[in-house]
Formats: structure tokens, C-alpha cells, sequence
């Protein structure tokens, strides 16, 4: 069977879009549509230059025998401020605000569309690390960082607060919880995480950070490198935080629970973008 | 700006597949590239064909003047059975079996190519009801129905077993858990689900079907449809199985836990593809 180039066209931005972060070979395109290498070179081309034209991301091509093309599908800045606006309009419907200065996320973690937006923002700033693992914390820290793992082509590892047979022999530590002062556990299955993994952390919200402490120091018991923190909403309302480095979408802050009132701002993630 | 038709094509293909299972109409296509719509209907027409050819999804045009294109990823039964195969060859090691007769699938639950071969394989056979959401239960089901959210385009609700105050107000309900017969409660947030809607319900797991047969009384509280079930792994070490309609990706059977054994074998989806 020929392939017209309109065709082989189409099937490769299907492919390199199916396989985000990850080095198609040459050879693979080749063999799919026997035709000469230098054909499916100038096929890529287009390919290329229309998604980084359109500011769809950028297709890496790698020169020599080993050679292939990467798909990196990043968010250009004026993309990434729309998409923190959009979440900034989303949370300032007034009923969000919960008892304890917490904001009503559920909907925005069930939101695939938004979720597909946000996680490809996160993983645009962290594509240059050289990551193993996303990891986050059960529940809603879950679809978040499935939304990152998606795009990075990486596992997802779920901290989880209970320990449940389902994990097979885990690690816990306990941890404080920065704003109520609770002593908590955490629990990590072994056999999700490899020691000496390098880690990104999602997660939904953030106050003073002790869940977040709580990882990092059960990354330590498995050895891992934190390369980086990421959450969608911060709260500024905090006197001294756990966590320094880290990158957040939006700031919540001025809560005031009497008159059910708050502001959200942007979070400092755009500092990240050239 | 003119547009080449290889550019518009990989453009098209690129934002059909960043919006399956929606429509999309034929102007935002005239507007984008400035061109008559017989031009853009040709390119689709390119586009569709490839996508079908290689078994990728169909792409569905609707005439007149609210006319547009849909993309929808469909899957092969050819396909959904090497994805099926997949994940029977990953659950064979032996170390996966745990106390109780359960399958250690935090591993899988993390993995972001096969849960979206695994969502995209459970997306086509419910692709024709007409849902408004997919509802799972937390921790692990939460990855798998993103996956099948992801392709139908359509809002996720996580069910959880306990009460947090990040959910705002919420319905519980209590059930019997089938096969440890203890009382367990189930939790819903009220913003997350409208009544009346269609939902498909999505796990990892199923034994004596307790969970699932709670969250469809849960659903019940909720005036919700429940257009279908279906999970990964289903257990056939069960004498009488609370719920009838489902479709399993996998069936675990003769589980031997002194001797670290069990099986592995098709479930009953297939069937489901023509």
C-alpha cells in the first residue's frame, strides 16, 4: 500500500501526538510507509514547523543511525497566562470557599480539559529535568499528576494516607500537618518507586506544606532526588512555610470565612517561562 | 497568513485529537486558515480517511449549517484484544498476588501508555450512550476513569470512603462489602454530580461487585443512571456476585495463596466489539 504525503502526514501527527516525550526512530516511519528516509525527513519538516508555527509544542529531530524525533508538546507564556486565568475565573465563584480557609476543587480535578491544559503547563516548566516519577498524594493530587505524567511520558506514584493490603509492603512515616498541628502518616508502596528515582511533586493545594514535607521526607526513605514541587493553588495564608521551592498556578489569599470572601491572584509558575 | 494544505492537515489532526468526542464546526476551521469551506471540507476529508484506514478513530462530519466534524478514537476489537493480552502478560508475575486474594495494580494504575490503551479500549464500547460522567471510586480507580474521561470528553466523580472537609457538603451512604461483609461508608460531594445525569461507573477491581453495588446506591441518592460498569480485573473466586451487568477487561481464577498461584484469562469485553 502507497501513502500519499497528506496521509503520511496525518498518521505521524497521530503518532508523535499518541507518544508525547519519547524518541520515535526514523526507522519507524521508514518501515511504516517504505519509503525513503529522506521523504520522511521532509514529511517531518512540515510536521515540525507547523506545530512549533502554531506554538503547539516543538519536534526535536536527532541526527545519525540512532536517530528519530521527539514531540515536546510545550506551552508557549501567553498560553500559560490564559490558562491561570482561567482557573483564576474558575475559583472565584464565592461558594468555593470551605470551612478552614480550604477552596472546593473536586470539580476542576474531574475536568479533563482543564486538567489536560494545566498538566501541560507544569510539564512544559519541568521537560529539561530528568524526571522518573511524578509523584503525588491520594485522592485529588491523582488526576493532576496523571495530567503531567501524560505529557512527560512518565509514571505516576500515589502517596496514600491509610495503608490498604491492595499496596503490597509499603514504607510510612509520620508527619505534622502544618496547619492543624495533627501528627499524620503517610504510606508508599515499595515496589511503585525505585530508590535513587529523580521526582517531580504535584499536588492540588498547598498551605503551610507539611503534606508536602511529608513526601519529601519519604523520599528520602526511598532514596529519591526531588527535582522539583508543583501545585495548582497556594494558600498565602500561612505564617512561616515548610517548603521554599516550589511552583504554584495561583495564590489564594485575604480569606475572610465570616463574609465568605477571598482573593485569587497568580501563583509565581509564569516566572518560569522565557 | 497563508496555510498550505499539509499545514492545515497536520493543524486539523493535531486539534481533533486535543478535542475527541466533541464537536467541532467546519468555521473555526474557515476562520482559522481564511479559506473556503470546500477547501476545509477536502482536508477533512484527507484527515478522515487516514485516521479510518489506520484504524486510529472514525471522524464524523454533520451537514448544514450548524455542520461540523467529530473525532471519535475508537478501537479495534483487533486492537483491544493485544491490549487485553498486555495486560494479562503484566499480571502473570506472581509476585503480584497479595493476602486475601487480591492483585498488587498500583503499578499499572500509574502507568500512562497502557491507561490510555485501557481507557481508550472502555471509551469505545460506551461511546454510542449518551453519559454526562464517569464515576469511580478512590484511590486506584481514579487514574483508569481519567483515561476513559480523557476520550470521552466528559467530567470525572470521585467517590471516596471517608468525609473531608475539602469536599464541601456531601451524601454518604453505607454498604456491605462482599467479601469481608464489614459496614463500609461511601462519600459523595453534592457539586460533583448533577441529578438525573448518565454514568458509566469505572474500577480496577471487582470481587463480589460490595463496592459497586454501594455506589449504585449511591447513585440512587443522586436520581443517576447507571448506563454501564466495567472494570479492569474482575475475581472469579466468588459464589454469588451482586452485580450482573459489567464488562472485565481481565478475570482472575484459581487463586492459590499457599502456593503463590493463580490465572489470568480474558474477560468478557470483547464481546463487546464487532
Amino acid at each position: 500500500m502507497r501513502y500519499k504525503r497528506s496521509e503520511r502526514i496525518v498518521y505521524m501527527t497521530h503518532y508523535l501526538m499518541s507518544h508525547p516525550n519519547k524518541l520515535i526512530p526514523l526507522t519507524h516511519f521508514v518501515k511504516k510507509f517504505k519509503q525513503a528516509k529522506s521523504s520522511i525527513s521532509e514529511d517531518i519538516h512540515i510536521v515540525r514547523e507547523t506545530l512549533q508555527k502554531e506554538k503547539l509544542g516543538t519536534v526535536i529531530t536527532t541526527a545519525g543511525a540512532s536517530g528519530g524525533v521527539t514531540y515536546r508538546p510545550t506551552m508557549s507564556k501567553e498560553e500559560a497566562e490564559a490558562v491561570i486565568n482561567e482557573v483564576i475565573g474558575l475559583l472565584q465563584e464565592k461558594e468555593r470557599l470551605l470551612p478552614g480557609g480550604y477552596l472546593f476543587l473536586s470539580d476542576l480535578m474531574g475536568n479533563p480539559e482543564l486538567l489536560n491544559k494545566v498538566g501541560r503547563l507544569i510539564a512544559t516548566i519541568y521537560m529539561d529535568e530528568e524526571l522518573d516519577a511524578i509523584v503525588t498524594i491520594a485522592t485529588k493530587g491523582i488526576s493532576l499528576a496523571n495530567s503531567v505524567a501524560n505529557i512527560l511520558n512518565l509514571p505516576v506514584v500515589v502517596i496514600r494516607k491509610d495503608n490498604k493490603v491492595t499496596e503490597g509492603s509499603t514504607v510510612s512515616i509520620n508527619y505534622v500537618s502544618g496547619s492543624s498541628r495533627k501528627i499524620e502518616t503517610m504510606v508508599l508502596s515499595k515496589r511503585t518507586l525505585q530508590e535513587n528515582s529523580n521526582v517531580l511533586i504535584v499536588d492540588d493545594f498547598m498551605r503551610a506544606g507539611g503534606s508536602i514535607n511529608g513526601v519529601m521526607n519519604l523520599m528520602n526513605e526511598f532514596k529519591a532526588h526531588v527535582k522539583g514541587v508543583s501545585v495548582l493553588v497556594e494558600s498565602k495564608e500561612v505564617k512561616q512555610r515548610l517548603i521554599e521551592d516550589y511552583t504554584s498556578l495561583v495564590r489564594l489569599s485575604d480569606v475572610d470565612e465570616y463574609n465568605q470572601d477571598f482573593k485569587v491572584e497568580q501563583g509565581n509558575v509564569l516566572s518560569k517561562f522565557s
